[in-house]
Protein backbone atom coordinates (compact mmCIF):
# COMPACT_ATOMS: atom_id res chain seq x y z
CA UNK A 1 0.00 0.00 0.00
CA UNK A 2 2.07 2.66 -1.36
CA UNK A 3 1.14 6.25 0.10
CA UNK A 4 -0.38 8.62 -2.54
CA UNK A 5 -1.26 11.18 -0.66
CA UNK A 6 -0.83 12.74 2.76
CA UNK A 7 -1.71 15.48 5.12
CA UNK A 8 -0.16 16.37 8.23
CA UNK A 9 -2.58 17.92 11.01
CA UNK A 10 -2.12 20.34 13.57
CA UNK A 11 -4.21 19.29 16.31
CA UNK A 12 -6.72 22.35 17.61
CA UNK A 13 -8.68 21.71 20.82
CA UNK A 14 -11.49 19.51 20.86
CA UNK A 15 -14.30 22.24 21.66
CA UNK A 16 -12.26 24.67 18.82
CA UNK A 17 -15.34 25.69 16.32
CA UNK A 18 -13.53 27.32 14.11
CA UNK A 19 -15.31 27.28 10.64
CA UNK A 20 -11.83 26.28 8.15
CA UNK A 21 -9.29 24.11 9.35
CA UNK A 22 -7.41 24.67 6.18
CA UNK A 23 -4.06 26.38 8.08
CA UNK A 24 -4.09 23.41 10.36
CA UNK A 25 -3.44 21.09 7.54
CA UNK A 26 -0.06 21.06 5.69
CA UNK A 27 0.14 18.23 2.29
CA UNK A 28 3.43 16.89 2.68
CA UNK A 29 5.40 14.22 0.26
CA UNK A 30 3.88 10.65 1.06
CA UNK A 31 6.97 9.26 0.15
CA UNK A 32 9.51 11.87 1.51
CA UNK A 33 11.02 12.39 5.17
CA UNK A 34 8.32 13.88 7.42
CA UNK A 35 8.70 12.46 11.21
CA UNK A 36 11.38 13.59 13.32
CA UNK A 37 13.31 10.40 15.11
CA UNK A 38 12.19 11.40 18.17
CA UNK A 39 8.71 10.83 17.16
CA UNK A 40 7.13 8.79 19.57
CA UNK A 41 5.16 6.59 17.38
CA UNK A 42 8.04 5.57 15.88
CA UNK A 43 10.29 5.27 19.10
CA UNK A 44 7.55 3.72 21.51
CA UNK A 45 4.05 2.71 19.70
CA UNK A 46 2.81 5.41 21.28
CA UNK A 47 -0.12 6.50 19.77
CA UNK A 48 -3.93 5.40 17.89
CA UNK A 49 -5.10 4.81 14.70
CA UNK A 50 -8.18 4.11 12.32
CA UNK A 51 -7.99 2.85 8.90
CA UNK A 52 -11.09 3.86 6.66
CA UNK A 53 -12.22 1.77 3.64
CA UNK A 54 -12.40 4.39 0.36
CA UNK A 55 -14.96 3.81 -2.64
CA UNK A 56 -15.22 5.79 -5.30
CA UNK A 57 -13.98 8.96 -3.24
CA UNK A 58 -16.53 8.42 -0.44
CA UNK A 59 -14.87 7.28 2.78
CA UNK A 60 -16.83 4.88 4.59
CA UNK A 61 -18.16 5.08 8.58
CA UNK A 62 -16.84 8.19 9.07
CA UNK A 63 -18.31 8.69 12.39
CA UNK A 64 -18.18 5.08 13.98
CA UNK A 65 -13.84 5.77 12.91
CA UNK A 66 -13.87 8.79 14.60
CA UNK A 67 -15.91 7.43 17.90
CA UNK A 68 -13.51 4.81 18.35
CA UNK A 69 -10.58 7.29 17.45
CA UNK A 70 -11.98 9.27 20.37
CA UNK A 71 -12.39 6.30 22.24
CA UNK A 72 -8.78 5.01 21.95
CA UNK A 73 -7.57 8.61 22.43
CA UNK A 74 -9.43 8.43 25.67
CA UNK A 75 -7.84 4.89 26.68
CA UNK A 76 -3.98 6.40 26.29
CA UNK A 77 -5.19 9.65 28.12
CA UNK A 78 -4.09 11.37 24.67
CA UNK A 79 -6.10 14.89 23.93
CA UNK A 80 -9.79 14.45 22.71
CA UNK A 81 -9.62 14.47 18.91
CA UNK A 82 -11.67 17.23 17.32
CA UNK A 83 -14.18 15.43 15.11
CA UNK A 84 -15.04 18.28 12.88
CA UNK A 85 -11.12 18.93 12.34
CA UNK A 86 -10.49 15.21 11.43
CA UNK A 87 -13.78 15.21 9.45
CA UNK A 88 -12.11 17.67 7.76
CA UNK A 89 -9.03 16.24 6.62
CA UNK A 90 -10.72 13.52 5.83
CA UNK A 91 -12.57 14.92 3.39
CA UNK A 92 -9.79 16.28 1.67
CA UNK A 93 -7.80 13.46 1.47
CA UNK A 94 -11.06 11.69 0.17
CA UNK A 95 -10.99 13.87 -2.63
CA UNK A 96 -7.69 12.81 -3.65
CA UNK A 97 -8.97 9.01 -4.23
CA UNK A 98 -10.12 8.85 -7.42
CA UNK A 99 -12.35 5.41 -8.53
CA UNK A 100 -11.96 2.29 -6.95
CA UNK A 101 -11.06 1.09 -3.61
CA UNK A 102 -8.60 3.29 -1.15
CA UNK A 103 -7.48 3.24 2.32
CA UNK A 104 -7.22 6.85 4.25
CA UNK A 105 -5.46 5.94 7.37
CA UNK A 106 -5.50 8.39 11.06
CA UNK A 107 -2.85 8.56 12.95
CA UNK A 108 -2.82 10.40 16.50
CA UNK A 109 0.49 9.81 18.07
CA UNK A 110 1.70 11.02 21.18
CA UNK A 111 3.72 13.73 20.03
CA UNK A 112 7.72 14.43 19.79
CA UNK A 113 9.60 13.32 23.06
CA UNK A 114 9.27 16.25 25.69
CA UNK A 115 6.99 17.91 23.11
CA UNK A 116 3.81 19.16 24.42
CA UNK A 117 1.22 18.51 21.68
CA UNK A 118 0.36 15.40 19.76
CA UNK A 119 1.42 14.68 16.25
CA UNK A 120 -1.54 13.70 13.87
CA UNK A 121 -1.35 12.65 9.61
CA UNK A 122 -3.87 10.96 7.19
CA UNK A 123 -2.64 9.33 4.43
CA UNK A 124 -4.10 7.62 1.30
CA UNK A 125 -2.98 4.91 -0.37
CA UNK A 126 -4.46 2.20 -3.12
CA UNK A 127 -6.36 -0.81 -1.54
CA UNK A 128 -4.77 -4.00 -1.85
CA UNK A 129 -5.96 -6.42 -3.97
CA UNK A 130 -9.28 -8.12 -2.05
CA UNK A 131 -10.72 -10.05 -4.64
CA UNK A 132 -9.55 -13.57 -3.41
CA UNK A 133 -10.08 -13.66 -0.03
CA UNK A 134 -13.55 -12.07 -0.52
CA UNK A 135 -14.73 -14.89 -2.50
CA UNK A 136 -11.97 -17.99 -1.69
CA UNK A 137 -12.18 -17.12 1.88
CA UNK A 138 -9.22 -17.20 4.36
CA UNK A 139 -7.56 -20.29 6.20
CA UNK A 140 -6.95 -19.75 9.54
CA UNK A 141 -5.12 -20.48 12.74
CA UNK A 142 -6.10 -19.91 16.37
CA UNK A 143 -3.37 -18.42 18.31
CA UNK A 144 -3.51 -18.18 21.99
CA UNK A 145 -3.61 -14.09 23.16
CA UNK A 146 -1.89 -14.98 26.53
CA UNK A 147 -4.82 -13.63 28.67
CA UNK A 148 -8.03 -15.01 30.55
CA UNK A 149 -11.44 -13.21 29.40
CA UNK A 150 -11.90 -11.58 32.69
CA UNK A 151 -8.17 -9.58 32.62
CA UNK A 152 -9.30 -6.93 30.24
CA UNK A 153 -12.25 -5.35 32.43
CA UNK A 154 -9.41 -5.44 35.75
CA UNK A 155 -6.08 -4.26 34.05
CA UNK A 156 -6.67 -1.29 31.27
CA UNK A 157 -3.52 0.05 31.41
CA UNK A 158 -3.01 -3.14 28.98
CA UNK A 159 -4.96 -0.93 26.71
CA UNK A 160 -6.53 -4.23 25.22
CA UNK A 161 -9.55 -1.76 23.65
CA UNK A 162 -7.78 0.26 22.21
CA UNK A 163 -6.57 0.72 18.66
CA UNK A 164 -2.87 1.69 19.75
CA UNK A 165 0.38 1.84 17.01
CA UNK A 166 1.79 -0.97 19.46
CA UNK A 167 0.88 -3.49 16.66
CA UNK A 168 4.39 -5.47 16.47
CA UNK A 169 2.24 -9.02 18.01
CA UNK A 170 -0.72 -8.45 15.45
CA UNK A 171 1.74 -8.23 12.98
CA UNK A 172 3.57 -11.69 14.49
CA UNK A 173 0.39 -12.79 14.59
CA UNK A 174 0.03 -12.69 10.98
CA UNK A 175 3.27 -14.51 10.22
CA UNK A 176 2.64 -17.35 12.81
CA UNK A 177 -0.50 -18.11 10.59
CA UNK A 178 1.68 -17.48 6.91
CA UNK A 179 4.43 -20.00 8.81
CA UNK A 180 1.65 -22.94 9.59
CA UNK A 181 -0.13 -22.40 5.90
CA UNK A 182 -2.71 -20.26 6.87
CA UNK A 183 -3.60 -16.43 5.69
CA UNK A 184 -4.56 -15.25 8.97
CA UNK A 185 -5.26 -15.37 12.70
CA UNK A 186 -8.06 -15.60 15.20
CA UNK A 187 -6.79 -14.46 18.48
CA UNK A 188 -8.59 -16.69 21.39
CA UNK A 189 -8.00 -16.08 25.06
CA UNK A 190 -6.22 -19.29 27.66
CA UNK A 191 -9.62 -20.07 28.76
CA UNK A 192 -11.04 -21.34 25.31
CA UNK A 193 -13.03 -17.70 24.32
CA UNK A 194 -12.66 -16.38 20.67
CA UNK A 195 -11.52 -12.44 20.76
CA UNK A 196 -10.86 -11.12 16.93
CA UNK A 197 -7.97 -11.43 14.14
CA UNK A 198 -5.20 -9.37 14.49
CA UNK A 199 -6.71 -7.05 11.87
CA UNK A 200 -10.58 -8.20 11.94
CA UNK A 201 -13.41 -8.88 13.58
CA UNK A 202 -14.91 -12.29 14.10
CA UNK A 203 -18.84 -13.10 13.35
CA UNK A 204 -20.32 -16.24 13.38
CA UNK A 205 -23.76 -17.55 11.40
CA UNK A 206 -25.47 -19.88 13.77
CA UNK A 207 -28.76 -21.06 11.49
CA UNK A 208 -30.61 -17.34 11.46
CA UNK A 209 -27.99 -15.76 14.67
CA UNK A 210 -25.03 -13.95 13.91
CA UNK A 211 -22.90 -13.49 16.88
CA UNK A 212 -19.53 -11.78 18.02
CA UNK A 213 -18.07 -11.56 20.59
CA UNK A 214 -18.81 -9.14 23.06
CA UNK A 215 -15.80 -5.86 23.20
CA UNK A 216 -15.86 -6.00 26.64
CA UNK A 217 -13.74 -9.12 26.10
CA UNK A 218 -10.61 -6.56 25.17
CA UNK A 219 -11.52 -6.45 21.63
CA UNK A 220 -11.77 -3.47 19.14
CA UNK A 221 -15.35 -2.81 18.57
CA UNK A 222 -15.62 -3.29 15.00
CA UNK A 223 -16.89 -0.53 12.72
CA UNK A 224 -17.52 -2.97 9.71
CA UNK A 225 -18.99 -5.44 12.02
CA UNK A 226 -21.39 -2.96 13.74
CA UNK A 227 -22.31 -1.64 9.96
CA UNK A 228 -23.25 -5.48 8.97
CA UNK A 229 -25.17 -6.34 12.39
CA UNK A 230 -27.65 -3.04 11.88
CA UNK A 231 -27.99 -4.49 7.95
CA UNK A 232 -28.54 -7.88 9.10
CA UNK A 233 -31.09 -6.98 11.63
CA UNK A 234 -32.67 -4.95 9.18
CA UNK A 235 -32.89 -8.02 7.05
CA UNK A 236 -34.63 -9.99 9.93
CA UNK A 237 -31.48 -11.71 11.39
CA UNK A 238 -30.81 -12.16 15.01
CA UNK A 239 -27.97 -10.10 15.81
CA UNK A 240 -26.02 -10.59 18.88
CA UNK A 241 -23.08 -10.10 21.32
CA UNK A 242 -21.79 -12.87 23.37
CA UNK A 243 -19.16 -14.56 24.89
CA UNK A 244 -17.69 -17.19 21.79
CA UNK A 245 -16.41 -20.52 22.46
CA UNK A 246 -13.84 -22.02 20.35
CA UNK A 247 -15.88 -24.79 19.43
CA UNK A 248 -18.68 -22.34 18.25
CA UNK A 249 -16.22 -21.25 15.60
CA UNK A 250 -15.41 -24.69 14.64
CA UNK A 251 -19.47 -25.75 14.40
CA UNK A 252 -20.78 -22.37 12.94
CA UNK A 253 -22.66 -22.95 9.67
CA UNK A 254 -20.50 -19.82 8.59
CA UNK A 255 -18.21 -17.74 9.98
CA UNK A 256 -16.47 -14.32 8.31
CA UNK A 257 -13.61 -11.82 9.32
CA UNK A 258 -14.75 -8.21 8.99
CA UNK A 259 -12.40 -5.50 8.70
CA UNK A 260 -12.92 -1.70 6.93
CA UNK A 261 -10.75 -2.80 3.73
CA UNK A 262 -10.77 -6.48 3.47
CA UNK A 263 -14.75 -5.87 3.91
CA UNK A 264 -16.16 -9.60 4.42
CA UNK A 265 -13.91 -12.22 4.21
CA UNK A 266 -15.31 -15.68 4.68
CA UNK A 267 -13.42 -18.32 6.77
CA UNK A 268 -12.38 -21.50 4.55
CA UNK A 269 -10.59 -23.45 6.88
CA UNK A 270 -9.85 -22.98 11.30
CA UNK A 271 -6.71 -25.07 11.78
CA UNK A 272 -6.56 -26.68 8.88
CA UNK A 273 -10.15 -28.47 9.11
CA UNK A 274 -12.26 -27.41 5.97
CA UNK A 275 -15.15 -25.05 6.32
CA UNK A 276 -18.00 -24.12 4.09
CA UNK A 277 -18.04 -21.32 2.50
CA UNK A 278 -21.12 -19.65 1.62
CA UNK A 279 -20.86 -17.27 -1.45
CA UNK A 280 -24.11 -15.89 -2.61
CA UNK A 281 -24.28 -14.66 0.96
CA UNK A 282 -20.92 -13.30 1.47
CA UNK A 283 -21.44 -11.52 -2.26
CA UNK A 284 -24.32 -9.98 -1.04
CA UNK A 285 -22.72 -8.61 2.30
CA UNK A 286 -19.79 -7.39 0.54
CA UNK A 287 -22.51 -5.91 -2.09
CA UNK A 288 -23.51 -3.76 1.36
CA UNK A 289 -19.81 -3.18 2.69
CA UNK A 290 -18.90 -1.32 -0.64
CA UNK A 291 -21.87 0.90 -1.01
CA UNK A 292 -21.56 4.45 0.34
CA UNK A 293 -22.01 4.31 3.80
CA UNK A 294 -22.14 6.99 6.86
CA UNK B 1 15.29 13.92 26.56
CA UNK B 2 15.46 16.20 23.00
CA UNK B 3 17.89 14.44 20.66
CA UNK B 4 21.36 16.17 20.27
CA UNK B 5 22.88 14.09 17.27
CA UNK B 6 21.61 10.95 15.13
CA UNK B 7 22.97 8.93 12.44
CA UNK B 8 20.67 6.83 10.08
CA UNK B 9 22.04 3.69 8.94
CA UNK B 10 22.10 2.10 5.75
CA UNK B 11 21.67 -1.71 7.18
CA UNK B 12 24.16 -4.38 5.45
CA UNK B 13 23.96 -7.97 5.73
CA UNK B 14 25.18 -9.56 9.02
CA UNK B 15 27.78 -11.53 7.25
CA UNK B 16 29.28 -8.54 5.54
CA UNK B 17 33.07 -7.75 6.28
CA UNK B 18 34.13 -4.81 4.53
CA UNK B 19 36.87 -2.86 6.80
CA UNK B 20 34.41 0.99 6.93
CA UNK B 21 30.90 1.70 7.28
CA UNK B 22 31.34 4.91 7.11
CA UNK B 23 29.16 4.98 3.41
CA UNK B 24 26.58 3.19 5.17
CA UNK B 25 26.03 6.15 7.83
CA UNK B 26 24.14 9.35 6.80
CA UNK B 27 24.25 12.39 9.46
CA UNK B 28 21.01 13.56 9.52
CA UNK B 29 19.39 16.71 11.65
CA UNK B 30 18.04 15.10 14.48
CA UNK B 31 14.89 17.92 15.43
CA UNK B 32 14.32 17.75 11.53
CA UNK B 33 12.23 15.57 9.41
CA UNK B 34 13.82 12.20 8.49
CA UNK B 35 11.30 9.20 9.03
CA UNK B 36 8.54 9.00 5.89
CA UNK B 37 4.83 8.51 7.18
CA UNK B 38 4.42 4.92 5.66
CA UNK B 39 7.56 3.55 8.20
CA UNK B 40 6.27 0.76 9.79
CA UNK B 41 7.97 1.89 13.18
CA UNK B 42 5.20 4.72 13.33
CA UNK B 43 2.81 3.16 12.01
CA UNK B 44 2.55 -0.33 13.90
CA UNK B 45 5.49 -0.49 16.25
CA UNK B 46 7.23 -3.28 14.05
CA UNK B 47 10.57 -3.17 15.15
CA UNK B 48 13.37 -2.83 18.09
CA UNK B 49 15.10 -1.18 19.98
CA UNK B 50 17.80 -0.74 22.90
CA UNK B 51 18.89 2.22 24.96
CA UNK B 52 22.80 2.24 25.71
CA UNK B 53 24.14 4.27 29.11
CA UNK B 54 27.05 6.86 28.40
CA UNK B 55 29.27 7.94 30.74
CA UNK B 56 31.86 10.62 29.77
CA UNK B 57 31.69 9.54 26.21
CA UNK B 58 32.04 5.47 26.86
CA UNK B 59 28.88 3.94 25.94
CA UNK B 60 28.38 0.57 28.60
CA UNK B 61 27.90 -2.74 27.83
CA UNK B 62 27.86 -2.12 23.74
CA UNK B 63 28.13 -6.10 23.14
CA UNK B 64 25.37 -7.38 25.45
CA UNK B 65 23.26 -4.57 23.73
CA UNK B 66 23.93 -6.04 20.20
CA UNK B 67 23.26 -9.17 21.74
CA UNK B 68 19.97 -8.44 22.72
CA UNK B 69 19.28 -6.33 19.51
CA UNK B 70 19.94 -9.44 17.43
CA UNK B 71 17.83 -11.61 19.97
CA UNK B 72 14.82 -9.37 19.69
CA UNK B 73 15.49 -8.68 15.38
CA UNK B 74 15.21 -12.92 15.58
CA UNK B 75 11.65 -13.07 17.59
CA UNK B 76 10.34 -10.47 15.09
CA UNK B 77 11.64 -12.13 11.73
CA UNK B 78 13.70 -9.06 11.29
CA UNK B 79 17.05 -9.61 9.22
CA UNK B 80 20.20 -10.37 11.72
CA UNK B 81 21.97 -7.16 12.55
CA UNK B 82 25.30 -6.63 11.18
CA UNK B 83 26.99 -6.15 14.71
CA UNK B 84 30.20 -4.79 13.68
CA UNK B 85 28.06 -2.12 11.43
CA UNK B 86 26.59 -1.49 14.55
CA UNK B 87 29.53 -1.13 16.91
CA UNK B 88 30.70 1.45 14.21
CA UNK B 89 27.72 3.53 14.40
CA UNK B 90 27.63 3.90 18.37
CA UNK B 91 31.08 4.45 18.51
CA UNK B 92 31.29 7.24 16.31
CA UNK B 93 27.22 8.53 17.57
CA UNK B 94 29.67 8.19 21.63
CA UNK B 95 32.44 10.10 19.93
CA UNK B 96 29.93 13.48 20.07
CA UNK B 97 28.65 12.63 23.73
CA UNK B 98 30.76 14.60 25.86
CA UNK B 99 31.15 14.26 29.33
CA UNK B 100 28.49 13.74 31.96
CA UNK B 101 25.50 11.14 30.85
CA UNK B 102 23.99 10.52 27.71
CA UNK B 103 21.49 7.98 26.17
CA UNK B 104 21.92 6.20 22.54
CA UNK B 105 19.05 4.49 21.12
CA UNK B 106 19.65 2.34 18.74
CA UNK B 107 16.23 1.65 16.54
CA UNK B 108 15.62 -1.21 14.15
CA UNK B 109 12.67 -0.85 11.96
CA UNK B 110 10.87 -3.34 9.51
CA UNK B 111 11.29 -0.30 7.15
CA UNK B 112 8.46 1.38 5.07
CA UNK B 113 5.83 -0.20 4.16
CA UNK B 114 6.12 -2.65 0.92
CA UNK B 115 9.72 -2.12 1.26
CA UNK B 116 12.28 -4.48 1.14
CA UNK B 117 14.61 -3.39 3.70
CA UNK B 118 14.47 -2.48 7.37
CA UNK B 119 15.47 0.77 8.67
CA UNK B 120 17.60 1.84 11.37
CA UNK B 121 18.85 4.59 13.36
CA UNK B 122 21.04 5.84 16.13
CA UNK B 123 20.21 8.78 18.63
CA UNK B 124 21.81 10.58 21.09
CA UNK B 125 20.54 12.85 24.31
CA UNK B 126 21.60 13.90 27.15
CA UNK B 127 20.63 11.76 30.02
CA UNK B 128 17.46 12.79 32.58
CA UNK B 129 18.86 14.08 35.85
CA UNK B 130 18.41 10.57 37.78
CA UNK B 131 20.09 11.36 40.98
CA UNK B 132 16.83 11.43 43.11
CA UNK B 133 15.78 8.12 42.01
CA UNK B 134 19.21 6.32 42.87
CA UNK B 135 19.17 8.24 46.07
CA UNK B 136 15.89 8.25 47.60
CA UNK B 137 14.20 5.06 45.56
CA UNK B 138 11.42 4.81 43.56
CA UNK B 139 7.71 3.88 44.47
CA UNK B 140 6.32 1.50 43.07
CA UNK B 141 2.85 -0.05 42.47
CA UNK B 142 2.52 -3.81 41.24
CA UNK B 143 -0.27 -3.84 38.10
CA UNK B 144 -1.40 -7.13 36.42
CA UNK B 145 0.40 -7.76 33.09
CA UNK B 146 -2.52 -9.95 32.25
CA UNK B 147 -0.90 -13.55 31.58
CA UNK B 148 0.06 -16.59 34.12
CA UNK B 149 3.80 -17.28 34.04
CA UNK B 150 3.92 -20.40 31.58
CA UNK B 151 2.22 -18.12 28.32
CA UNK B 152 5.65 -16.62 27.10
CA UNK B 153 7.33 -20.36 26.37
CA UNK B 154 4.02 -21.47 24.43
CA UNK B 155 2.90 -18.29 22.49
CA UNK B 156 6.15 -17.16 20.93
CA UNK B 157 3.83 -14.35 19.30
CA UNK B 158 3.84 -12.59 22.11
CA UNK B 159 6.90 -11.24 21.79
CA UNK B 160 6.99 -10.93 25.38
CA UNK B 161 10.73 -11.96 25.30
CA UNK B 162 11.51 -9.08 22.29
CA UNK B 163 12.54 -5.42 23.62
CA UNK B 164 10.26 -3.86 20.73
CA UNK B 165 8.94 -0.32 19.50
CA UNK B 166 5.70 -1.71 20.71
CA UNK B 167 5.53 0.11 24.16
CA UNK B 168 2.18 1.34 24.61
CA UNK B 169 1.21 -0.57 27.47
CA UNK B 170 4.65 0.28 29.19
CA UNK B 171 4.14 3.75 28.70
CA UNK B 172 0.14 3.14 30.20
CA UNK B 173 1.58 1.53 33.13
CA UNK B 174 4.59 3.86 33.92
CA UNK B 175 1.19 7.07 33.90
CA UNK B 176 -1.58 4.08 36.08
CA UNK B 177 1.73 4.38 38.39
CA UNK B 178 2.07 7.97 38.28
CA UNK B 179 -1.39 8.21 38.86
CA UNK B 180 -1.79 6.04 42.00
CA UNK B 181 0.71 8.73 43.75
CA UNK B 182 4.03 6.10 42.59
CA UNK B 183 6.82 6.36 40.74
CA UNK B 184 7.39 3.62 38.64
CA UNK B 185 5.10 0.22 38.32
CA UNK B 186 6.04 -3.71 38.36
CA UNK B 187 4.65 -6.16 36.23
CA UNK B 188 3.56 -8.99 38.36
CA UNK B 189 1.63 -12.31 36.24
CA UNK B 190 -1.93 -12.79 37.03
CA UNK B 191 -1.04 -15.68 39.17
CA UNK B 192 1.47 -13.53 41.66
CA UNK B 193 4.65 -13.87 39.99
CA UNK B 194 6.98 -10.81 39.69
CA UNK B 195 8.00 -10.33 36.10
CA UNK B 196 9.63 -6.60 35.58
CA UNK B 197 9.07 -2.96 35.27
CA UNK B 198 8.24 -1.36 32.45
CA UNK B 199 11.35 -0.06 31.68
CA UNK B 200 13.77 -1.80 34.04
CA UNK B 201 14.31 -5.33 35.71
CA UNK B 202 13.90 -5.37 39.35
CA UNK B 203 16.11 -7.52 41.87
CA UNK B 204 15.79 -8.73 45.36
CA UNK B 205 18.46 -8.87 48.01
CA UNK B 206 17.44 -12.03 51.20
CA UNK B 207 19.98 -11.91 53.00
CA UNK B 208 23.58 -12.77 51.00
CA UNK B 209 21.50 -13.99 48.05
CA UNK B 210 20.53 -11.27 45.23
CA UNK B 211 17.44 -12.65 42.99
CA UNK B 212 15.79 -11.79 39.81
CA UNK B 213 13.34 -13.41 38.03
CA UNK B 214 13.98 -15.99 35.14
CA UNK B 215 14.40 -14.12 32.14
CA UNK B 216 12.48 -17.32 30.57
CA UNK B 217 9.04 -15.71 32.30
CA UNK B 218 8.63 -13.54 29.23
CA UNK B 219 10.54 -10.70 29.99
CA UNK B 220 13.89 -8.93 29.15
CA UNK B 221 16.76 -10.28 29.96
CA UNK B 222 18.31 -6.94 31.32
CA UNK B 223 21.86 -5.89 30.34
CA UNK B 224 22.22 -3.84 33.58
CA UNK B 225 21.18 -6.58 36.09
CA UNK B 226 23.49 -9.29 34.00
CA UNK B 227 26.42 -7.14 34.98
CA UNK B 228 25.59 -6.11 38.42
CA UNK B 229 24.89 -9.94 39.03
CA UNK B 230 28.42 -10.15 37.84
CA UNK B 231 29.76 -7.59 39.73
CA UNK B 232 27.85 -9.15 42.92
CA UNK B 233 28.99 -12.50 42.33
CA UNK B 234 32.66 -11.23 42.33
CA UNK B 235 31.80 -9.80 45.58
CA UNK B 236 30.95 -13.33 47.03
CA UNK B 237 27.27 -12.72 47.11
CA UNK B 238 24.72 -15.27 45.54
CA UNK B 239 22.99 -14.75 42.57
CA UNK B 240 19.94 -16.53 41.78
CA UNK B 241 17.35 -16.47 38.43
CA UNK B 242 14.04 -18.19 40.09
CA UNK B 243 10.28 -17.78 39.87
CA UNK B 244 9.87 -14.72 42.37
CA UNK B 245 6.07 -14.14 44.30
CA UNK B 246 4.94 -10.93 44.60
CA UNK B 247 5.53 -11.46 48.35
CA UNK B 248 9.17 -11.99 47.90
CA UNK B 249 8.83 -8.02 46.73
CA UNK B 250 7.13 -7.66 49.62
CA UNK B 251 9.43 -9.34 52.44
CA UNK B 252 13.26 -8.64 50.69
CA UNK B 253 15.55 -6.81 52.35
CA UNK B 254 15.91 -4.75 49.47
CA UNK B 255 14.78 -4.35 46.22
CA UNK B 256 15.74 -2.43 43.13
CA UNK B 257 14.59 -1.17 39.45
CA UNK B 258 17.82 -1.60 37.21
CA UNK B 259 18.26 -0.29 33.67
CA UNK B 260 20.55 0.98 31.28
CA UNK B 261 20.38 4.94 32.38
CA UNK B 262 18.57 5.55 35.74
CA UNK B 263 21.13 2.14 36.86
CA UNK B 264 19.95 1.37 40.25
CA UNK B 265 16.97 2.71 41.69
CA UNK B 266 16.14 1.38 45.52
CA UNK B 267 12.44 0.56 45.74
CA UNK B 268 11.53 2.82 48.52
CA UNK B 269 7.45 1.50 48.82
CA UNK B 270 5.68 -0.93 47.31
CA UNK B 271 1.57 -0.52 46.59
CA UNK B 272 2.13 2.57 49.39
CA UNK B 273 4.01 0.26 52.04
CA UNK B 274 7.44 1.74 52.58
CA UNK B 275 10.34 -0.57 51.95
CA UNK B 276 14.01 0.41 53.78
CA UNK B 277 16.34 1.69 51.14
CA UNK B 278 19.90 0.60 51.63
CA UNK B 279 21.71 4.06 50.68
CA UNK B 280 25.47 2.65 51.24
CA UNK B 281 25.41 -0.16 48.77
CA UNK B 282 22.74 1.56 46.57
CA UNK B 283 25.96 4.39 45.96
CA UNK B 284 28.19 1.50 45.69
CA UNK B 285 26.52 -0.41 42.96
CA UNK B 286 25.87 2.65 41.17
CA UNK B 287 29.50 3.27 41.33
CA UNK B 288 30.63 0.41 39.78
CA UNK B 289 27.84 0.91 36.99
CA UNK B 290 28.94 4.41 36.67
CA UNK B 291 32.36 3.13 35.79
CA UNK B 292 33.54 2.31 32.60
CA UNK B 293 32.17 -0.87 31.79
CA UNK B 294 32.22 -3.10 28.23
Amino acid sequence: MALRFALMIDPVASDDRRESFDDAFTVVDPLGPALPLGELSAQRGDGVFESLGVVDGHAQEVGPHLDRLAHSAHLLDLPAPNAAQWRAAIARVAAEAGPGESVIKLILSRGIEEGSSPTAWVTLATAPENTRARTEGVRVVTLDRGYQLDVPGRAPWLLLGAKTLSYAVNMAAIREAKRRGADDAVFVTTDGYVLEAPTASVILRLGDRFVTPEPAAGILHGTTQRSLFAHLAQRGFSTVYEPVLLSDLRTADAAWLLSSVRLAAPISAVDGVEKTVDRDLTDELNAYLLSPRD
